[in-house]
């Protein structure tokens, strides 16, 4: 297995000709949102790469794509190793989440075909359908519903933000496949993705082997109170749901101060009726909390809830909440970690083990196989924005960790 | 002048008129935006009743209306009383806004032609231009640019929120009128209301005799930040926009408490992406302070503008205040006030005099005449609202107490 070889070249090429695809030239970002016109041509030419290496080629009913080299039987599914990610975009956003797993998984392919080399296990290159869930929720959608966390129906159903059924999009743009969900279970998972945090690049590390990833809960808040003339409404006769908003938003500060690793954030608002002179009727918001530590992000949750009972009594406003989506923090496969260390190391490459901030796909496959991800740097930790960015070499160079991760576990000594 | 009786009947069928015109019934509520075809029908309904009462009428360069009942000279300017407010809306008003004090300046005019007396001096009533200043700011348009405050190809050039030039719109409405802006300057200005507060209501007083009105500071504060993945930004590396705005948010409730009389409002807000899982980029939101002491309300702009400070490098983050409006207290004019206060006195109604907490048409026309206000009570303090409601008793009062006024600076002893 010592012969393959990277091809750092097309590695590169590719990712700028996926990359090229839904651009918009002038801003610099692209959007491949799920199943659109754009994101079509970003599958086809996936599929086109996979077919140029006589890979074996399966969509399933909710356009999850898989290409396969069989190992020496002609075996496409037994004890098979998945490099997996995705390939749709948030709107305007850089060229390499999710598109340079998918085609680093490529790069791994390539190198065996190049070298004429059949693997002792398939190897199975995988690209999610709706990682990002910007047009359907939830994210990760695909690899979710591969695990068996959602049904083909559920997924076919979800309807859009802009009120598309998922299924009548999927068939529109010809990836309503015909294997059915699930069916390809692999014996082992990789995911090679750019941090989209900070910590690589600040600390000059070129790869991390990522060993787990935070619990993620998404919940939205509405909050209703009473709209009123700003100019005749005694402040202590208010009932502002805009000011409840505000205070749970800098309470959520204090909460990440005296929770130990939380992240909390206000990504999105809305005010009702929006008006400079009227007291918010109501108002509407989401709240993201992150930890690696399940029970801490559960006490960050109950800390929200308990605040909330008190804001409501306090300001004479009602709360609900919403949970959009709630992922536990998951551990991922000690062997394989290791295994991304020892590649890393035998390339001589500095690495180290780190936690995911963000959700993956790779979280929803750990739940039906050994996962486990590698990690290159971002450049300032920006991502989902055309300013995303990484080295050449960096992406190089996690690319060659995957492909030496992907050698040692397929060579006899590991079998 | 002791035979002037007030026609009950009329005055609320006028309002009732007037409210069904634009009205949603579903939702209760009538929406006529300034210069939109149903202000339009609604100008049309006010011009015809004007007409009825054989009133000469007036409309200026940009749309203000004038019903005038001249003196026993014929004379239809010197030494005019005028009784002003407005007829145009807020989307999904009630029907007593600006509408009441224009119909309850027309139940004045007829009740002299019912009686056949020909008043001392003229007596015109007034309809304003935008004032609610929903589609073309700012708001007071009308009263303002007649008291001076801006020219007239100032506001026939104001851009509409909907991209339209008012001057257009007043053309295509038909009102576009041939008397040059500013063209009738009362010697006296009064101004009929419902209180849109809670205080008349919370007090079961039926009359209040406005001696003063509120200073209003309104702002739009952008915050920029710096847009960055929720999951995987440590929260000592944010530079959250959002974050950054909810404590202003929080902040104003602490000047409320620490300034006295200070009202604070944040009712429009807009966050950039407003995407659940980035950090916001932006943040935008209107700051809306009032208070009867220009003194006082400078220091809560001024304790406001301090904290932008604090907060932009605390928060690493930039912050551009824009002066949407600002208006100083105004004090009404003593003898009016007296006047009213008299007739209320005469009529055997409970009064108190009081601040206006919002913004009126009086407080312009006060820049070039003594003027004052009459209020009547708001159910709740509810209005811009379809739920705004006065009891028809205290209507037909408020209106009994205009005409006595009225009566009275018309009496010869007042000439």
């Amino acid at each position: 297995m010592t012969a393959l070889t990277l091809d750092a070249n097309t590695l590169l090429e590719h990712i700028e000709t996926l990359g090229n695809i839904g651009l918009d030239r002038l801003n610099g970002g692209r959007s491949r949102i799920a199943l659109t016109d754009a994101e079509k041509l970003g599958r086809d030419q996936v599929v086109s790469w996979m077919k140029a290496q006589d890979l074996v080629v399966h969509i399933d009913e909710i356009g999850n794509i898989f290409g396969i080299l069989p190992d020496q039987s002609g075996n496409t599914k037994h004890k098979a190793l998945m490099i997996g990610s995705h390939i749709d975009s948030v709107f305007n956003a850089g060229a390499l989440d999710g598109c340079y797993g998918v085609i680093a998984g490529l790069a791994v392919t390539k190198a065996f075909r190049d070298e004429k080399i059949i693997p002792s296990r398939p190897i199975i290159v995988a690209a999610f359908t709706n990682e990002e869930g910007v047009r359907y929720q939830p994210d990760m959608m695909g690899s979710l519903a591969h695990a068996g966390g959602l049904s083909a129906e559920q997924v076919l159903n979800s309807v859009g933000t802009d009120g598309t059924r998922l299924g009548d999009e999927l068939q529109r743009i010809g990836y309503n496949g015909d294997m059915p969900l699930g069916t390809l279970v692999p014996s082992q998972y990789l995911e090679l993705h750019i941090e989209q945090g900070p910590v690589l690049d600040k600390e000059g590390i070129k790869i991390g082997a990522v060993s787990n990833l935070q619990g993620i809960s998404w919940q939205k808040i509405h909050i209703k109170g009473k709209a009123n003339h700003a100019g005749t409404t005694p402040m202590s006769m208010r009932h502002d749901a805009g000011y409840a908003a505000a205070s749970v938003m800098t309470f959520l500060r204090d909460v990440t101060r005296s929770k130990p690793g939380t992240l909390a954030t206000v990504g999105s608002i809305k005010f009702e009726p929006n008006a400079i002179n009227v007291i918010p009727r109501a108002a509407e918001f989401t709240v993201d909390l992150r930890n690696p530590d399940n029970s801490t992000l559960y006490a960050s949750e109950q800390a929200l809830t308990e605040y909330l009972e008190v804001l409501s009594q306090k300001e004479g406003v009602t709360i609900e909440t919403e949970v959009l989506a709630r992922f536990d923090p998951v551990i991922f496969d000690e062997n394989l970690v290791d295994a991304i260390e020892q590649a890393a190391n035998a390339l001589n490459i500095p690495h180290r083990r780190m936690t995911s901030g963000a959700g993956h796909d790779a979280q929803m496959i750990a739940r039906i196989a050994p996962s486990a991800m590698i990690f290159v740097p971002s450049k300032d930790g920006i991502s989902h924005n055309p300013k995303e960015f990484t080295e050449a070499e960096d992406l190089v160079q996690g690319a060659k960790v995957l492909l030496a991760t992907v050698a040692a576990l397929l060579s006899p000594t590991q079998q």
